[in-house]
């Protein structure tokens, strides 16, 4: 197996400094108080939950490392109609992964999960993601299939199927796109067909099905949503199918072809290592699967379960990606020797520096910096909200309103994990290459390839418009008294109670409440246009508002990584040296000048009527 | 020849609204009146100049735009360190780039060139740069090289050379970066040895050479930046020298072999159909070349000619990509039906609409067009003040300062075209990828192929923060009373005088004198701290300082378009239906509200003392 050994010479690409996910986890949430040592989590204490992050680090340095430039390099191949080849490599990698029990660390613990909290399930993703996203992909439903499964699906659904995806020796694809259904996904015209025997006949045609082929495990199963002729119209028609490649014998293992087909595997800008296809059901012959759980035209709300935490989990892999390209670019510009100071330019004769010398480099590295540890925060802050909600699983009274406001934040933040970080990982892989210089444009180096994997993110699970939609009108009511921004505020203003005792960082304390209060007017500009009937303005100026609403919760989380840097400091009880805490205030600072700084004239722009877009219509731009 | 039967079948996939490149040149900047029918271009006319852009167009239309995809795909192959194969499909494509002629288009006419003016050259550039820059980039110093020969070099070196560089028999290559001296010039490495025969010996190896050894043309000239034994230690000490990679014969032909030779092909993010190489000379054996010039240690301000060419032409095809990504972008919003209006959202049987009628999508294209018609705008102007300098070129008196002032204009803005439309086109390409969805992602469309080809253009023929360093030493004299600046200011101050005329865009000039007035005061604070001490201030906010630049030069010249756009429509006297002139306005509007609106805030963060900066060092960021 030639590839195996150019997989062992390989070095590792990861890069990681672990310092930060412990310092955000411990530190800053204080999970360990406040989720771990709850009776939600007496299965587990904290020393575990380092201990599963550790292996997922190690797994990542010395597998997933190894393998992200070769397979991109390698690709996946179509062979025939149900054989696609992933990159040698994965299966190596793949083997690994099942030995150390890596996809069951957050299933139920019935089917030989740990039941870490899903913050930790996070940081363990983050990690992950960031090594190898293109491998992480093919498992990458699993878990999520799982909890659908114990939501939804029947006894005898989940009994086929959860310890299968734990383990995992199947993988799970979400099959919605179609090739006329991308973002308008009632419009989808997969048919199901009912048996007499109960099951359904599944007809159609699917497009960007990740992980939708390959040769990693012996079957797939498909969470397929289709459409029964007598199905109301839209989304209210669409029913989620339970399908498999290969029928499923007595014992689990692959039985009759189930006539599933890839028509074709895309070529695509990056994540080469994943096969995302095109796929038929039932065109060589007839394709059964059951209905996920009892009722019909259920598919679209059982499957939001999975397109949530496909939400979050994007995120998850923009913050891994670009923390990768962070680190890669600090190891490069700590390594490379290039150019003097300044002052001692114009002497042929003057020392060189490592490039981090330069002052330029620094700003680049602290600005990625500042955006990675931000977006780390920002995931954590998000995952934690539903691990609160957990710990107050059968809560009554108050501390049932509280369940109740931390879901509700968990919800509000979900388009931002989504959408932002997207969008600010993209920038982040571009700053890397930069640092990089000529170097990081060539495959030798990894930033490149980052760069590439990560663009997808702003796009699948809903484009970034439709998240900024979401956030708009789902989360904040379209600006009309929307109680997840009312407790959203009041977080950050609770938090800003303690400025009086960080007098190093009152700038930054004066300009989140400042920043926060913006915020609000502008959120209630769109409750004045719903009232004026101006509704489009809200959806014209979503995505910027998303942009100012991800600026304005960074600046809040990374003010707090700053306060609990500001107190380890303070307190002298450090677990790193004393640099670390610094530039986690080094970060904020910089961040507060060259982002929130701008927030204010960003809401000036948002908060007016632009009636050009009243006007501007298809006419305006060229056709060909 | 199967890759030419393919490239035959292949759609074209260049999309170019030649309506904006005619407004820009003829009606603001009026080209016509104040370049062609002056004596210098006695030998012209309009016409001439329109058949070429023209040519160009159809060229690029029907040639590179079948090549782009499929050259990507094919990439270049080394065989052998004298052979390295180009895609085939590029030897069809470069036949009948010859037989055009368009190679010699800007060439001196007495090689045949048509010698038009560098700002229709800039606007043929950009087309061709737009539609295949992998390609473009095999000939793309030839023309910069018979001018740096007719400049500095020997009657010899022009009559060997010239002539096979404009038709083009041969291509040139420029050959400076080595793998310790990227930014750091000085540290070439790369020996020269005085032979007794005049011709020198050269030894050494470099890295990053584009267009560096391929299967083109039987022969490449190269100019070699090397040094000899006893020059000055820096950049001092560099020579340029002439050498083939095969001796010439009488008649031109290649002869012997002259020992230079490919050590490897760089595998690239993009432009993979262009051969970047590794190239050793003189190591299987003694590689030959002449002085360029009479003259030793002169190499680097030799070369300074060609880098200012390069320097220029990289904005352009940043221009050209990101032009291109936007019109494939228009061109696909008004095909892809996805998607109802807001309004009819909920109902499944609303129309679906082609999805230029959404509004972020047409938020989406109205910003890529501010940016690609600023960019070109940018381009052209700069290349319209050389042009300028050129109708003045035996000027006396105060037309001889009109002269001067023409030229110093044209310097300050060529670090501005690099780094600010190479930075500006990664977002625009980025946009593109975003209004395709799912398919921005894949192959089938140019799109994320356009974003992976220019990302090189922030980095190579100096790095964007090597240009920014540039801007404000070179050219605004580190905030010390710039005579460059107050040209500048002096243009945009004269334009702003005729405000009254168009009340329409009374905010918008309202706003670009408020903006000029603060950059102003932001330059005269480097000044300040220059004065103080603080130099390396200067640098740190050199990148942020080169980005409000270009936003303020940007936002001028979008307003001029307006201002000419205004007065067609006034006149009645539109070459273009109403719809693009409109569209002009709406854009520079959007500008204005989502670029320009922030100056003002972004200067106050380049205005202030950045504290942190003195106490960040590499142990802030982690070491692996």
């Amino acid at each position: 197996m030639n590839d195996i050994k150019q997989f062992l010479n390989q070095n590792s690409s990861f890069r990681l400094d672990q310092r930060d996910l412990h310092f955000q986890l411990f530190d800053v949430l204080n999970v360990e108080q406040h989720i771990i040592n709850t009776p939600a989590f007496s299965h587990l204490n904290k020393e575990t939950c380092i201990q599963v992050i550790d292996l997922a680090i190690k797994f990542a340095r010395e597998y997933l490392g190894r393998s992200y430039q070769l397979a991109d390099k390698a690709g996946c191949n179509m062979l025939s109609p149900t054989e696609v080849t992933v990159p040698e490599v994965y299966q190596y990698v793949f083997a690994k992964f099942q030995e150390l029990g890596l996809c069951g660390i957050s299933a139920p613990m019935e089917y030989g999960g740990c039941g870490t909290p899903y913050v930790i399930n996070q940081a363990i993703y983050s990690v992950l993601y960031g090594a190898d996203p293109a491998f992480c992909i093919y498992p990458g439903f699993n878990i999520g299939a799982v909890y659908l499964l114990q939501k939804f699906g029947t006894e005898q659904q989940r009994q086929l199927y959860s310890q299968a995806l734990t383990t995992p020796t199947m993988t799970a694809a979400m099959v919605m796109t179609e090739s006329d259904a991308g973002s308008d996904v009632g419009l989808i015209r997969t048919k199901a067909l009912r048996e007499p025997d109960g099951r359904y006949r599944l007809e159609g045609s699917k497009i960007f099905i990740s992980s939708g082929m390959h040769n990693l495990t012996d079957n797939i199963v498909y969470f397929v949503l289709a459409r029964l002729d007598d199905a109301p119209l839209g989304t209210q028609g669409l029913s989620c199918f339970v399908v498999t490649k290969y029928a499923l014998n007595a014992d689990g293992s692959p039985g009759e072809y189930n006539h599933v087909s890839c028509d074709g595997v895309e070529k695509k800008m990056g994540l080469k290592g994943n096969a995302t296809v095109q796929l038929s059901f039932g065109q060589t012959g007839s394709c059964y699967g059951t209905l996920l759980g009892e009722k019909e035209n259920m598919g679209l709300s059982q499957l939001l379960l999975l397109m949530n935490l496909a939400r979050v989990a994007t995120g998850t892999y923009a913050l891994g990606l670009a923390s990768s390209a962070y680190y890669s670019a600090a190891d490069y510009a700590q390594q490379r020797i290039q150019g003097t100071s300044i002052r001692a330019m114009s002497s042929p004769k003057a020392e060189r520096l490592p490039i981090i010398a330069h002052l330029d480099v620094k700003r680049m590295l602290l600005d990625m910096r500042a955006k990675v540890d931000g977006m780390r925060a920002l995931v954590l802050k998000a995952a934690n909200y539903s691990s609160l909600a957990i710990t107050l699983h059968d809560a009554e009274g108050d501390a049932k309103a509280l369940k109740k406001k931390y879901e509700t934040l968990a919800d509000l933040l979900t388009p931002v994990v989504k959408a932002y970080c997207s969008d600010q990982a993209w920038t982040v892989c571009e700053t890397a290459i930069q640092v990089h210089g000529g170097y990081g444009y060539i495959s030798d180096f990894p930033v490149e390839q980052q760069c590439r994997d990560v663009k997808i993110m702003s796009i699948w699970e809903g484009t970034n418009y439709m998240q900024a939609a979401d956030l708009v009108r789902s989360k904040l009511s379209l600006g009309k008294s929307s109680r997840a921004f009312g407790y959203f505020k009041e977080e950050v203003i609770n938090f800003c109670e303690q400025k009086q005792q960080f007098p190093q960082l009152a700038d930054q304390f004066e300009q989140l409440e400042t920043a926060t209060t913006a915020l609000s007017t502008a959120l209630a500009t769109f409750g004045d246009w719903l009232s004026g009937g101006e509704m489009e303005q809200i959806y014209l100026m979503s995505t910027r508002f998303m942009n100012a609403f991800g600026d304005l919760t960074v600046g809040w989380l990374l003010l707090e990584n700053a306060v609990a840097a500001q107190k380890a400091i303070a307190d002298n009880q450090r677990a790193y040296d004393l640099s670390f805490y610094q530039g986690k205030i080094y970060a904020v600072k910089y961040f507060y000048r060259n982002t929130l700084a701008h927030l204010g004239s960003k809401l000036r722009a948002i908060a007016d009527i632009d009636e050009t877009f009243k006007e501007l219509n298809a006419d305006h731009f060229p056709q060909f």
